[in-house]
């Protein structure tokens, strides 16, 4: 690993809205940044290995998706538009009893192929099989926080948490540090009170975080209601989980109290508008829950096509984060009837800061001295980004996963020139169409 | 203009949902489509000029836009997430008295030069100074239908119908046929009913249709039910306006006889839903529209930041149609609470077929014999887009602007491996940018 200086580069540091360099340095030693500011920024007798010119370009913290199933990408616009019953009957059943190890493996990196090539650095998933999704991980240069999605009831209840222990034993703090672990207890209405204080325990025990799905629907605050005379978010606080911290995907239905629990239990929330809007699950009261202090985050969620897959929900079809922002505003926008709600700024900071803090990584997020160097440059020579008028505003609003140029992870450089130099794109793409061809028969 | 064989490709006709071919030939002959069909679809005696191969590729009718104000596209991302009146008075008023001529000439260059990058191959546009809108969609390549906007109040209100009727009487069926027009009123808020009437008969007289903004806002429906006792189509309707082809921007407000009167009276909408979120409008009914058998198309509205220039309204910040089927379909799904609601067949039928039956081009929007050689071809070999289940949803759900590779309009090949060659990238790029710095006083 050898020093990076990228130069002439204009820099969103994301630690404020004003903190935009122009034609700034970035110095990058090791995994950590070493300086971020004007030419005179760079340390004395800092040796740079690789040079990069940032002209025409902006480097602002790589993405963060704090929320993704990311093998299902084999599934990804596999029956679409379908009633539930009919897709889980027909489809989806018979076509997971055929999934081995090697579809997990293949599946994951597809998606880091394709997150990498979207300018995310950083991902949340919660699947099975997660030695393979952590090899894919390693293999790809990414950083992740994994969890072994657990269902509490049935025969596989007990295996499940075995297979996350492992996970967390074996895994954390690997891959130099990238992969982060937690427990995935899959969403109040899978998992009684029992399983979840015994999850909590283990957390607790193994000082890792609690990654869960919560009011993502209105018949889960309905069944929640009639099994324990509460909301989701409460029943979940009497249980104790946020006693550790956890991440809380969806959270699409809350009221007052929910939110005021929230943001006392310092819980961070996965925001998924493009799968709660393609499941038409509902619309996240994301604005309010800025307001009162919420930690948000954003997701894509699964890139597979309905929901439901062995209680996994999974409900966008790409898993572009530069689109999920670009949604998250404008939903948020015509959803509270206030063309000021949700900012660009905001909108970026959920996908970037806000991201790195609900995952509890404090070392990711923003460009500044001592940071992670974790980052992306996006290209801002493009008709679609003429003219020039506000930066930030350009890359909720207009740009596209396309326009990213670099991506450094962890102080390496990932992608280039929009080559990935740590995955062979073209036998990924071969091997996972092979996988899917296997699963749906063909 | 020299013969075209298109071999290899996926075809998705759009003529039903099953029309799709593959391993298929389209053959070109002049600005129409010669043959669409398998290798021995090629007619007897073709001679190509020029083939292509589209191994990897999907070829579908290229894409319509049915409203933007093209040449706002130089205030892209200018004073984003304001209050309107601060936005007017502080930003737009002052700016607008500055735009001289070659401003709309180079913002509707670059609109030209982003709209064929994205895949569209026609727009209907509603602005001003049209002759210089006119000269920028001759040299670019693109198919467009024009309108002048009009205020009908205030002392502009005459010489803007002399202008619509110029614009009429000197590009109505130019550039080779690809030029049709429209005579452009505003709104019912803006123009008086005897103005309307006074706009439908010239309409009536040169035999051209009407492009008129319609109950886009909460606003506009309580002012035309306080001036004239009902809703904005019935008094449309009332005013005679429906007796001529009519296009009907935005309509997010309708009640059931509205949307009765719309497909009795064969109006064609433009539903823009990317800018009816950022402008926090509201969400148009588009499936119950649907169902009425109201013709629908989609636009993105102008590329600027705010709503209302000088009465128009425009707002997204792009002219990017991939994104806005990808947005069209999901938000209809969450407005309407049904995760099959707006599949992505309909919506990719908005995006084409029913953009051109709106804008009144019979022979264009899809790919068979006759019609008009109006195509693009989608790069299919990425990783967002694998594994390859189901093309339609694919590019619906997944695809996005930078996988079009290939863009023919009227049998001309106006882009070729993402670069154009009707337009001077570069050239349009720095141009736009000198009058947008001119422009806010850099």
């Amino acid at each position: 690993m050898s020093n990076i200086l990228i130069r002439g580069v204009t820099v969103l540091t994301m630690e404020s809205h004003d903190s935009v360099i122009s034609d700034g340095i970035i110095a990058i030693a090791g995994d950590r940044i070493a300086a971020v500011g004007l030419h005179n920024a760079i340390p004395a007798g800092f040796v740079a290995g690789r040079e990069i010119d940032g002209a025409g370009m902006v480097a602002l913290p790589g993405l963060v998706n704090c929320h993704t199933h990311a093998a299902m990408t084999l599934l990804r616009s596999y029956a679409d538009d379908l009633p539930l019953m009919k897709w889980l009957n027909e489809k989806i059943w018979p076509l997971e009893a055929k999934m081995q190890s090697e579809d997990f493996y293949w599946g994951t990196m597809l998606c880091c192929l394709e997150m990498i090539k979207s300018g995310t650095t950083t991902f949340a998933d919660m699947y099975f099989e997660m030695n393979q999704v952590a090899r894919a991980v390693e293999e790809s240069g990414m950083r992740a926080c994994l969890s072994r999605g657990m269902v509490g009831v049935g025969p596989g209840a007990g295996k499940a948490v075995d297979e996350n222990i492992r996970l967390v034993e074996e895994w954390h703090g690997q891959a130099g540090g990238r992969i982060t672990t937690m427990f995935g207890p899959h969403a109040p209405y899978t998992c009684p009170p029992e399983y979840l204080k015994k999850v909590i325990e283990l957390a607790a025990r193994y000082g890792v975080g609690i990654h869960i799905h919560v009011a993502e629907t209105k018949d889960e605050v309905q069944q929640i209601q009639e099994n324990y005379g509460t909301t989701p978010v409460r029943h979940l606080d009497a249980v104790g989980i946020f006693e550790v911290p956890t991440l809380a995907a969806h959270c699409v239905y809350l009221d007052k109290g929910d939110i005021e629990v929230l943001a006392e239990k310092k819980v961070g929330v996965a925001h998924c508008p493009e799968s709660n809007m393609k499941l038409a699950s509902g619309i996240s009261p994301v604005e309010e829950m800025l307001k009162s202090g919420v930690m948000v985050g954003l997701g894509t969620d699964g890139a597979s096509s309905n929901n439901n897959l062995d209680m996994m929900e999974e409900s966008n079809n790409n898993l572009d984060m530069m689109e999920e922002m670009h949604c998250a505003a404008l939903l948020q926008k015509v959803a509270c009837g206030d063309p000021m709600a949700m900012p660009s700024f905001k909108t970026l900071q959920m996908a970037t800061s806000g991201g790195a803090r609900v995952l509890g990584l404090p070392d990711v997020g923003m460009l500044k001295t001592g940071m992670k160097a974790d980052l992306i440059l996006v290209d801002l020579r493009r008709p679609h980004l003429c003219p020039q008028h506000d930066i930030i505003a350009h890359l909720v609003y207009s740009a596209q996963s396309a326009d990213v140029d670099t991506v450094i992870i962890n102080g390496e450089i990932v992608m280039e020139g929009r080559r990935v130099l740590t995955i062979d794109e073209k036998k990924v793409m071969a091997e996972a169409q092979m996988c899917a061809d296997r699963l749906v028969g063909k």
